[in-house]
């Protein structure tokens, strides 16, 4: 009999995993994966880095880096991130496998068992699965339109004062699955309440540079920049939605006491991440074609969000809400209470197209009352008829339940 | 004030990571880093094969792939294995983010707070800091030359039934540091103090394919082959040692039940490998470019050994004692009981050379009677130079003794 350990005893499979399997299935629309389309792909830039690489460098993306992460993409990204603001002198940047990584190893260097953390509700699933298999209990506060809720959070801070949570986890710039951005008044009514309970805020800013408007470019202002003094924040970004996920690199940008817990984290997880890809990536970065490509990124995710955003208001039922996002990857839709998403979610996928549940976000894995909409990896043609389809299924599925 | 996690509360600053930033200054001869030489990556064969990629596939390259590795490679993989006489039918195969990664992993899956893991002593420094990351205590067993020394093995076991550990995990091939490769009757005997007590296996066997002589090769057959069926055996292996360490690629070839566990660990660890790298390893691979590269490796670490070994009777005093190597690419030596190896180490920088001190390779950090040199990463040249500057520092050290 094979004794497991407390942690993985309670880990369930993921759901997300078998609709991925969905997802890649040619013969259906996917609006399911959180992740760019495969045709958006740097490929030419790349491959022109790739061929001018002198073979010291090349030779030197073969080997094992410094845990920390490749010296020129540290340096590069830090010019990067000090352009936007960011307090790159006071605090440590680590290169991740991913932000997912970051995200796992900040969990590492605050969870105990039982302790509690705070996230909004709905939630990055990556960052509920990293918490929870430190065996968190998570504890999802409601988002709406303009952030979290900051009364709930104060009220639950308030109330739990003797367990006082670990951290605060939040997504400001085009949450996923939601895809809100904060205002600024939000992320400032929030300032206050973390600093009466100390409580140290993780930022994940996987998709900040994804705005489709000049508001929303002036208001992805990280919190990291606006309230570095006031408070303690880990800030997380990544490579995955300006390169491609493939690279599995990302940052977080900590502050030196977590950065040394944080190093050595990842030091017994995998030594480093890939050279080979840092190499790449820092020339990317390096050379400016990555803010090229960012600028035809916006544009494109925006046009497929328009279609999403007339193709939703053309064919779903009214009783459907929603909120068009200002940036990211996606639409987070609120269904009527009479509907069951599950039955829709069946009826959609025999028609030929697949989004995700809306439990899939929330913490305790319960609440179903919304679905979500990635736009960003199909092309404009095919969101057009996907959504239709899935337009088909809810009215197919209201008109049973009147 | 930050609350750290008890986990991370203990972990302490590495000593390994200086020793890695003099291993790459220029004017200092490494025998440090347990690494491949630069010049001799497979940077031309890498450069082919990325050039002729079709462009469906280099965008695969840049996508997320399924968390258990891109499905091409596990294919290619598995009929490596299999070709070896693996079990691979009743097992699962999961790529993981260099074989660190699926050592941590199954720390995950095993190991509660002050739990016992059993391990050689020495042991492969990332083993040490990825179980001690769990909070596990780590009972070393003393390793000779024929392997870990069973009877003590049993009696530590027979002693300790009312707290049983984990685990065993060991390094047949060509041990990190210990150079060691077990003999089949060593690894015969382990079998039936494993099943009396119902002790799991993690078989570590990153260095296997790198042996020196034909009786080598016939020892290197991996206990996960030879006694799939009476015992409960965890085996990874690596390509970092055969391709690259920045490519960040290892594997688990584990059975079905502990590979569930270890899917959802990783998934929420970093969701899936690097499919950039997996994808160049896939056709690395299956061109039988790898094959054909080991064999020119084989060769040249040979030589590399060859050259240290007659260095090392021409320069040391004969009071430091050690086995040749058959493979890998490790020298692990004996000192006499009063010599101080950080003196040596101190004199040996100042005129030179770096090499690795034994407490960093004892679980419990103390015991200092060994170094280890790798011979792996520097060309033959300067192996009689470095061994010739170590010889002096260690006659030095020995006078003084005396």
């Amino acid at each position: 009999m094979i004794r497991f350990s407390k942690a993985v005893s309670s880990l369930r499979t993921s759901e997300i995993r078998d609709l991925m399997g969905l997802a890649i299935r040619p013969d259906i629309i996917s609006f399911a994966g959180g992740m760019p389309g495969n045709e958006l792909f740097p490929v030419d830039e790349i491959d022109e880095i790739y061929n001018h690489l002198p073979l010291d460098i090349k030779q030197t993306a073969f080997q094992y880096g410094p845990t920390p992460g490749y010296p020129p993409l540290l340096e590069s990204l830090k010019e990067y991130l000090k352009k936007k603001g960011m307090p790159v002198e006071t605090n440590n940047l680590m290169i991740t496998t991913g932000s997912l990584q970051a995200i796992n190893i900040l969990g590492k260097v605050f969870i105990d068992p039982e302790d509690t953390v705070v996230t909004e509700n709905p939630c990055f699933i990556g960052g509920i699965s990293a918490f929870k298999s430190y065996q968190a209990n998570i504890h999802g506060i409601d988002l709406n339109e303009d952030g979290i809720d900051v009364p709930s959070l104060k009220a639950s801070l308030d109330r739990n004062k003797s367990v006082p949570p670990k951290f605060l986890y939040i997504t400001p710039n085009f949450h996923n699955p939601a895809g809100t951005l904060y205002t600024e008044q939000r992320k400032k009514e929030l300032v206050p309440v973390l600093k009466e309970h100390d409580l140290p805020l993780i930022e994940d800013d996987a998709y900040g540079e994804l705005y489709f408007d000049e508001e929303a470019r002036k208001r992805v202002v990280p919190m990291k920049t606006l309230y570095e003094n006031e408070l303690t924040i880990c800030y997380t970004g990544t490579f995955s939605k300006i390169l491609g996920p493939g690279f599995r690199l990302g940052w977080m940008l900590v502050p030196p006491e977590i950065y040394q817990k944080a190093e050595l984290v990842k030091q017994s997880m995998d030594a480093c991440s890939p050279n080979f890809t840092q190499v790449l990536a820092n020339e990317f970065l390096r050379s400016g074609k990555m803010e090229k490509y960012i600028e035809r990124m916006r544009v494109i995710y925006k046009r497929r969000k328009d279609t999403m955003a007339a193709a939703i208001r053309k064919y779903f039922p009214d009783e459907i809400t929603w909120n068009e996002p200002r940036g990211g990857f996606y639409i987070w839709l609120k269904l009527p209470p009479q509907l069951d998403i599950m039955t829709v979610l069946k009826r959609s996928i025999e028609k030929g197209a697949v989004f995700v549940v809306g439990k899939t976000f929330d913490p305790e894995g319960k609440d179903n009352s919304h679905f979500r909409l990635a736009y960003s990896h199909t092309p404009e043609e095919k969101i057009e008829k996907g959504i239709q389809i899935l337009g088909d299924a809810l009215r197919e599925a209201l008109t049973v339940v009147k």
